[in-house]
């Protein structure tokens, strides 16, 4: 018997085949791949009965009238853009499941009492333009058009002119901003390997983490690795080591996450002693004044590791994003539907940035997560097999009926 | 009044010109920069009364004949390359001071009781060709010329083509090789610290330090910064920080020195969990039993924090070379020299490679250092003045008056 988890594997797939030409998966907002991306979803949309538009900043939303004309939608969706060398399960894994919950509820229980939608949107990971959360920015109203268009991407081409080309009309971007939404709930890969090794069936994501991204600049002494004695070194390396073994000590108490992922050594020769190192620090915690506590006490911290080893500290501010909590009116419905359903469930952060999140300054949101092989995300072997994905397929589903059809 | 190490400073800028066309300073066997300083230099050893030829790989030099026919040879000198972006005390010191000690004892004594000779040696630094020591190498019988001239330069060019080049003869190279010298003395800036720090004016080399070069690869686990959990990660970077701060602890005691200066985070991302990190060591020591002893407990050590942290860790070994010894009794000469003259000596290591290295394996070798501003060397503003550069010289000049003279 094929379950809808096999289906939905499937369709995945075949969007997986519209990625770039150079044999990686990576799929970007305003190119072919897209447009192709987009055709077949549409084309899904409309198999399941719903009524297709896109919008001007290139989100695509089907959606099925309610019986009652004056209420607010209910929601549901994800992205269908990729991180280069990505995988087919982040982003359009909310978008395909989305559809196919619509269209099993129409056939189960016809027209329902308020409007459903489910939206595609675009440009979620940022990774043609450097702002993520493109389309649902857009739709909750936080990016002004005028502001949206002069983005540039990599090669210098304007959001404007990238959403001319693909036959999209900036002029139309003041209608994107919506203000009749009822709620939103999100399916996604946990992109993370709790709820697999949990043995755990659905994560109900409590809040979306914050980020403070900093880049952090240690200069020391560059000297002759053969005649300089240790004791007369200012080693930028060794003084970068310490605070880089430092960080999980200040955060893990927290239940925060740190990494440094970028560490450059200059001059970078095996034979001088490293007079500047830079590296970055990407913190994350699901509470703001947490967040703000850690941030203070890791720059507290490095400044007295970098003065003790009379190395000169800077710190530089990249990114500072707000934890987002989820709405617990819509966590307490999903928790019931998995308990009516038999799935064992647990309550969780989400680590990564989603859709959702902007959404949030729009109306209430929630967010459903599937397990996932490893924790593996952001890698061409992400994967979630049908097991892994038919129960948050099945909660999804009867929230939308509890949302909408009751 | 114009001290003598006034004289050699002006020598020293007036070399400084012949580097490269790209504003640094920078100057390689068999190029036109190198032949500009060669032409100078042999100018410089004429007027001072010496007869110069240029062997086969390059080496320049200046020789005046002793009253015993059948004496072996007294020599000093040093090398003219440099590294890119380097100074001018770094090799010529060593050729224009010789040339200078030899000029005024010369004029000063007349003909000496054996020959005596100042040698600038070719390519010491390795800095085109990936072999450092080329012209003290071949003269010291330690390279076979079927071996040199096929060592490859970044372009590709054989060292025998550059020789060609150069208007030197591949042909003979097999005369390059020597057996007639008696003693070979090299004075050279520390390019470290301790002499000026401690205030002495001459360091008497008792070793030039032997060098174990490894290349460390930790190989962890390439995760989602936001929605890995700390407890579950193979971070590369947190094993190899914990490497890079153990190893000065572990060299320390020892006296020896130990340096990471080239350290790569793969994939490289802020907001990526580092899954393998490239780093270099480069350990020192004067004792060819501690060097062995601390490569064995630098990678027991690091194999256990790999281990503990559920890393791979991979060693290759990119350079082994051995102490070498200065010889005792020409120490010895060194210090009543320095002694006779009133200059504060001490005796320490040379913790960086030398051309008396190489020529160790034919006669007996000495090293005295003057001290340099700031300990700094490989750096454009590698400087000494003449009162750091007079006590050596007089300490040269007496010494060859002793070997030579007497």
């Amino acid at each position: 018997m094929s379950t809808t988890g096999e289906k939905i594997l499937g369709r995945l797939l075949t969007l997986g085949q519209f990625g770039h030409a150079s044999g990686i998966y990576f799929r970007t907002p305003f190119t072919a791949a897209e447009t192709a991306a987009v055709d077949r979803v549409r084309e899904w949309m409309r198999e399941a009965g719903l009524s297709v538009r896109r919008d001007a900043v290139g989100n695509v939303i089907g959606r099925v009238e309610g019986r009652d004309p004056a209420a607010k939608v209910v929601a549901t969706g994800s992205h269908l853009d990729s991180v280069r060398d990505g995988g087919v399960f982040d982003g359009p894994l909310g978008v395909v499941a989305g559809i196919e919950a619509v269209a099993q509820l129409l056939a189960d229980r016809g027209t329902p009492a308020r409007p459903v939608e489910v939206i595609a949107f675009t440009g979620e990971e940022g990774s043609r333009f450097p702002m993520g959360l493109l389309g649902s920015r857009m739709m909750a109203g936080l990016l002004a058009p005028e502001e949206a268009v002069a983005i540039l991407d990599r090669e210098g081409v304007p959001v404007g002119e990238a959403l001319a080309q693909a036959g999209l009309d900036p002029a139309r971007l003041d209608r994107v901003a919506r203000g009749d939404l009822a709620c939103m709930v999100e399916l996604h890969i946990e992109q993370g390997p709790l709820l697999e090794r949990s043995g755990v069936a659905v994560g109900v994501v409590e809040t979306i983490v914050g980020i403070h991204g900093f880049q952090a600049v240690v200069t020391g002494q560059a000297d002759h690795a053969g005649t300089t004695p240790l004791g007369m070194r200012a080693d930028a390396l060794l003084g970068a080591a310490e605070i880089v073994l430092a960080l999980p000590e200040l955060v893990r108490p927290s239940g925060g996450v740190v990494t440094v992922g970028q560490l450059d050594v200059a001059p970078g020769s095996s034979n001088v002693v490293p007079g500047r190192v830079l590296f970055s620090v990407d913190l994350r915690h699901a509470s703001p004044a947490e967040l703000g506590r850690l941030a203070a006490r890791i720059r507290g911290e490095a400044d007295a590791i970098a003065e003790r080893r009379g190395l000169r500290l800077e710190w530089h501010t990249r990114q500072v994003t707000t934890p987002v909590a989820t709405d617990p009116a819509l966590r307490a419905r999903i928790q019931r539907a998995a308990d009516a359903l038999g799935f064992p469930w647990r309550s969780m952060p989400s680590g990564a940035g989603h859709d959702a999140m902007a959404i949030a300054a729009r109306c209430p949101v929630a967010m459903i997560f599937t397990p996932c092989r490893g924790g593996f995300s952001h890698r061409p072997d992400e994967f979630a097999d049908a097991a892994m994905i038919d129960p948050g397929f099945a909660v999804l589903k009867r929230l939308l009926a509890d949302l909408a059809w009751e």
